[in-house]
């Protein structure tokens, strides 16, 4: 049950933070999502790093993810070593010192009804 | 025509069964999804393990496709070992003991017009 | 530019035509759909294969996308052997001569406003 | 930090550039994109061939995605050697001469609460 699943690197090509939400907060506040699942016995310590069109990247964005746990990580909390700032493109590259599944999703919120979008994240390296 | 597609083991790592929901049930209730198909000429028995950020993983929750069908599970209408919370994050594992293929969707109908997301699961292993 | 991409198996493991729309026909009809795209240099023959829960699979629905064309096809408008049927699961298996890229999208215009969702197909042979 | 990530060729089977909008521009505006990482440390010059139903491919549109930065390239941007129309389907094939890593994304704003879809794309060569 504790087998490591996944890879080490995954790639996040499309990236927003959409400056506007409708609804009720947490829940229905305009987020970007990168879901992490550490199946392993050891935590996971990754290291985000963010990529814009007209700037260099910044990073390391630090996180863990304990040993059999998944977390659910809000771009738009990231605040070390600088928030990201809304209403602009990006990309994330994730890497991880244990193998780990990713997944990449947006709550779209900006108009009265909200859309939803997800995939797999890309699996760069084992 | 019999032939076994697809590997033994999936990865979802978004999971998320909404609260609420708007419209006519049972088609329009928010539900998270795990599509199986196995197209081999034998029954596949699998094994779905969720994955929480704040306790022990939780299963197998145990699904059977038989040979040559395909089964769409709501995540809302598994039970045992025990039902999975509304409205918290999870992931899932989903190991199965014939080659098949996992794809994950959810409708959310928490605000009066539904949104979709949708992705193939991540294979882990052939 | 005439070299051929992708691979000769995919499958969709979600399928579910809604069964009713609204807005302007056929835009907006709600559908389910696979974008199959031949790049190579020879007229590429695929069957489709649609799976179900409780019955025998049906097929194959015959397909011809010509060299270096796209063709993007609506599960609504397959009919021989038989259409197949509004408001029920299925998957489908996709077999082509030649190697083609697929992609799977819904539009559900069951409510008001209009839902999407998408996913590169699983490639399950070379 | 500089190593480059991905392939050098992606396919988006589905495309499809929606003729109508709600809300404002340029956010809120229908669009079709491919957001493509550049992680390595030179210059990254693509080339993309759109496909079409019932005509040639044209192209190549050329890009380019400078080292250690990320493009959300907009189709209804593309213009040279022509605009690709709207209400029409296409495929696109991206090549890079550097590995990058690219995903497909559509806002649908045609109805007045908009729709997303996003995937990664299907890398197909190395």
């Amino acid at each position: 049950m504790n087998k490591a699943v996944g890879v080490r690197e995954w790639v996040i090509a499309e990236g927003y933070i959409p400056t506007e939400s409708h609804g009720p907060k947490p829940e229905m506040l305009s987020h970007e999502t990168v879901c992490v699942l550490n199946t392993s016995s050891k935590d996971a310590h990754i290291e985000i790093t963010i990529y814009y069109p007209d700037r260099e990247p910044v990073g390391p964005y630090k996180i863990t993810v304990p040993a059999q746990r998944t977390r659910h990580v809000r771009f738009n909390d990231l605040a070390d070593p600088e928030p990201i700032p809304r209403g602009k493109d990006f990309s994330s590259l994730i890497r991880s010192d244990v193998p780990v599944v990713a997944q990449h999703t947006r709550l779209d919120s900006r108009q009265a009804e909200n859309a939803l979008l997800s995939t797999v994240a890309y699996p760069s390296a084992a």
